[in-house]
């Protein structure tokens, strides 16, 4: 299926369909340079597929994990272009998670002050969230995503025969970000968590995930206004990843987490807990409130009157913004894990 | 004076004005956190006079010169915004020449996807040419500008009295921009470099030259196509720049160079020379002109099918693009220096 990002001269199509890195050549022209960037957990033939059909492939494979969002392979990445003698006309083109699209995004859209950015999504979490809407970064001293730039990708073609060769817990840390759009826009997106096989309805959990983000970003393309409905649960969430010394909780996992204090509705929160038992994502942590409220203080979304804006869920399908004092932050977060 | 750059949502005033510096406050908030980043170039004074302005405001001086434009000190600067907690909300300004405005806007633009943008530029080649037009950059592996963003300030206030304590190289190297200017579009500002004098006219000069830029840049924001006759003289002008390893020469001045040979007429090619000695530019040099190509080469306008594109003047107050072979190139380069 085809959906296409209405962003004016920034438009793009994004592509969900079984076999499609096989073809992504047909899409947008390959006959170019082209930097193909992954990292080692990406399979070698999905590089090997990609890379077949580009006119000039370049391939660069980074460590995995977030360590390889940083400056330095920022600087890395670039330097490879520059040797290979990148021009304004070629490309780059992600093959991986969001790590991997982060950063290959970040390049493309500061290369030459942008070259075209072709995203292939491989996992659940980067098809159905971070590979569309034009957001790219990469860390600093430890802050995620502090550095970064809206750029639109050319095309996004997301291949969910790539799903297979995740691992279980892989796969449904992804979808925490679908449990999230169904949340706050889309109550039978919900309800599908609630009664179906996720492995068998993933096409149509992808889609309808993808159609609420997209409505929402063409509504709001640099998060000026409501595209911060999408932080649902990420404020809190990024806060449990970074107070998450040991690593042992993945970014979809708190996530998860970080939705539940956010929905108001005491039956809600049990339906949510509920589908987290049933996909196998976390559904209670033990946590230092004020250490959270800490991180949170650091955190991107803290505004310059000291007050933080929140999203939270008044009720199935809904999210409203809020603009509420550290105080009210701590009094949520400390009530949301009982 | 004022101009205002239209761009949409992306528009901003150009304000250039004696004294300008000490009321840029009444301009543009500054009442936040502002990182103000100048070189150990610019006259302390003028710090102080735009942080007395600032509610917070946190000082970033740069080594002076080219090398300050690098990765190194992009994450520096923007590990300083980090460490002070500036938020969307707060602002960069820029004070000092190219190199500061440069590197200042990548950092505003990518901090956080993108903080407000100040510029004040306190050199003759900054406050007719690099502040205005939204091209920010840095250098990678000696490659100029091959890093970077198009990222508009939300404010240029360029205060011609500040050129006063600036050498008298410096400031005629920046007066190379302004006979591009003259040459290209505008036949009265050409005449004016022939018969008056410079430090007199400054102003009309800088506003003249503002006016060129401002009209081009409104046509071709992201420079698509015609914002590259703005090229004119650079692309031979980099090269000599870049063969220059005793960097003996200004970038003004390489410009000044590049352009000659680009310049089709040869009794307007006469009148460029005597201008140049007029105002103390070089008028000739030395060079290995297939060297010369050679770097040209490796910049950033060759094209994928190996051409270049050039901008040549074929006669006084018009530009015009062509799209040549590199042993085309080599002719007009060798001709050119006769």
């Amino acid at each position: 299926m085809k959906l296409t990002m209405r962003l004016g001269v920034r438009s793009y199509d994004i592509i969900v369909k079984r076999g499609v890195l096989k073809r992504v050549g047909q899409l947008i022209n390959l006959n170019r340079r082209v930097l193909v960037v992954s990292d080692a957990g990406v399979p070698k033939k999905y590089i090997k597929t990609v890379l077949a059909q580009c006119g000039q492939g370049v391939p660069v494979v980074l460590p995995q994990g977030e360590g390889s969002k940083s400056l330095e392979h920022f600087g890395e990445v670039l330097g490879v272009m520059l040797e290979h003698g990148f021009t304004r006309g070629d490309a780059v083109l992600a093959l991986g998670g969001g790590v991997v699209g982060d950063l290959a995004g970040f390049a493309a859209a500061s290369y030459m002050r942008g070259v075209s950015f072709i995203n292939c999504p491989t996992t659940t979490l980067s098809q159905i969230d971070s590979s569309i809407g034009g957001k790219t970064a990469v860390n600093l001293n430890g802050t995620k995503n502090i550095i970064g730039a809206f750029y639109q990708p050319a095309l996004v073609a997301a291949d969910p025969d790539t799903l297979k060769t995740l691992p279980e817990r892989h796969f449904v840390n992804g979808l925490a970000e679908a449990v999230k759009a169904g949340i706050i826009a889309d109550e039978q997106l919900f309800e599908l968590f609630e009664t179906e096989d996720v492995h068998e309805k993933i096409e149509e959990i992808l889609y309808r995930s993808l159609v609420m983000k997209k409505n929402v970003v063409e509504q709001d393309e640099r998060e000026i206004g409501m595209r911060a409905v999408l932080n649902f649960g990420h404020t809190l969430g990024h806060a449990i990843e970074s107070a998450n010394h040991l690593g042992d909780l993945y970014h979809g996992e708190c996530v998860a987490l970080g939705m539940l204090p956010m929905i108001e509705q005491p039956s809600l929160r049990r339906r949510t807990r509920a589908v987290y038992k049933k996909l196998g994502l976390p559904s209670r942590i033990r946590y230092d409130g004020d250490a959270i409220c800490e991180f949170i203080r650091h955190d991107k979304k803290l505004t310059a009157d000291g007050t933080i804006r929140i999203v939270r869920a008044p009720r199935l399908g809904e999210a409203r913004l809020d603009q509420i004092t550290m105080q009210q932050l701590r009094a949520i977060v400390r009530e949301g894990v009982q």
